[in-house]
């Protein structure tokens, strides 16, 4: 895919970073809520067990997610605005060819 | 192990079946007050993995410590009465041969 090829610019890489770690600290904030709500509510073991599969699950898909990788940046881009993590206007220093690519991504 | 191939009788099987759903019940109810306090503390996204951490390491020990197994259960009294979940008189109703194993058993 031409996205994964595409240079960055320095600009357009200090773009990206910020980006990417406001959506990181967006989304992990929404787990810590999330955790503690869950947390709150443990009255016997196997809730506590529950909460350990939720967990595992949850980190997996960060590690993921949120593995900065150039290549793939225009697609997670995409993904972190299909699920709210990250707004278009949070990435406008981009070129347009870029921004039109995860446009285009985030229709899929 | 001569402690591993004790025959049970069905009074012993019912007090080993007790001592051994109190233990766990005593063990898991600290658990829970556990992950309550460091829940009660968690205030970034390293905080929630250390937890995720203490989860499984935990899960996987009870796993182990809680499979009720009566070529093991010797064994498993002596390391529950060791770690404080268990008391020697929930099993005074064992035969002498059994509470002097456990009682060796302690000590090592």
């Amino acid at each position: 895919m031409q996205a994964n090829t595409t240079e960055w610019s320095d600009t357009e890489q200090l773009v990206a970073k910020e980006a990417f770690e406001k959506a990181y600290a967006l989304e992990t904030s929404a787990l810590l809520d999330e955790v503690r709500r869950q947390s709150s509510s443990i009255s016997a073991i196997d809730d506590l067990w529950n909460l350990h599969d939720f967990l595992s699950a949850r980190r997996h898909e960060l590690d993921g997610k949120y593995d900065f990788n150039y290549p793939m940046l225009l697609i997670t881009f995409a993904g972190l605005i299909k699920d709210g993590w990250l707004q278009f206007d949070d990435l406008t220093s981009l070129s347009k060819d870029k921004l039109a690519k995860i446009s285009a991504l985030t229709r899929l």
